[in-house]
């Protein structure tokens, strides 16, 4: 099917069951989902979607993963009120990765900060690059 | 660690070797890295490093990943000349995905496409948003 895919030119259609059916879903029935922001370009986090949270986020058009902690599904926002509201929804070449474009409410990070990437490498250093909210608010 | 990062505030540094050791590596010694163009935000793919591949970005500061179907070190464009120069490596809160900052020469894509995630949900279809390079050359 991602052969078919690959090889389709642009404006191709095909029928979404038909593509879900070939997902090379993890030995757990995930695939990892990198959340950017629509506008800014912003990459937020990273999480992971089973075939139900992935069915629920275009349903719903709010973001929804699979708590490999909890072991349940997520709801981004359910407690924090930090929705995602969905714009587009895109899978890769070989079908083992998303990229869900949202618009954030509030902070993607349970620190407070707006994105998860705030660790910077640099040489032989990891500098932190945001406040946490108990420290920024 | 990464608890003790989630309170840093902003500039605190710590050193790349201890954080590097409580990475919460997959099963595999994997952990995924999300590569994207350093100014026009572009996520262009998802792929896998492990603690060499990510010591070599670094020290090299041209992307490295394993690549789990050759199972080897995949150094990206090394046959396409397709290569990532690195500008920036981040880790997120929990130490579990990495963002890759990068400028890609060429296509990030296999099929020649510059990002891998091409294939848009819309509704009850996947359509195709751009062509492969035998089509679109």
């Amino acid at each position: 099917m991602f052969l078919t895919l690959e090889q389709a030119a642009a404006d191709s259609r095909f029928a979404l069951t038909d593509v879900l059916r070939h997902i090379p879903w993890s030995p757990q029935g995930l695939i990892p989902a990198i959340t950017q922001q629509h506008d800014s370009g912003e990459v937020l986090m990273l999480a992971w979607m089973n075939e139900k949270a992935l069915l629920e986020t275009l349903e719903t058009r709010r973001a929804c993963y699979w708590s490999r902690s909890r072991a349940r599904l997520w709801r981004k926002g359910e407690t924090s009120g930090h929705v995602q509201h969905v714009h587009d929804v895109r899978l890769d070449c070989d079908g083992d990765a998303l990229l869900v474009l949202v618009d954030q409410q509030g902070a993607a990070c349970h620190t407070g900060r707006r994105s998860c990437f705030y660790n910077a490498i640099q040489g032989d250093q990891v500098v932190v690059t945001g406040n946490p909210a108990e420290v920024g608010a």
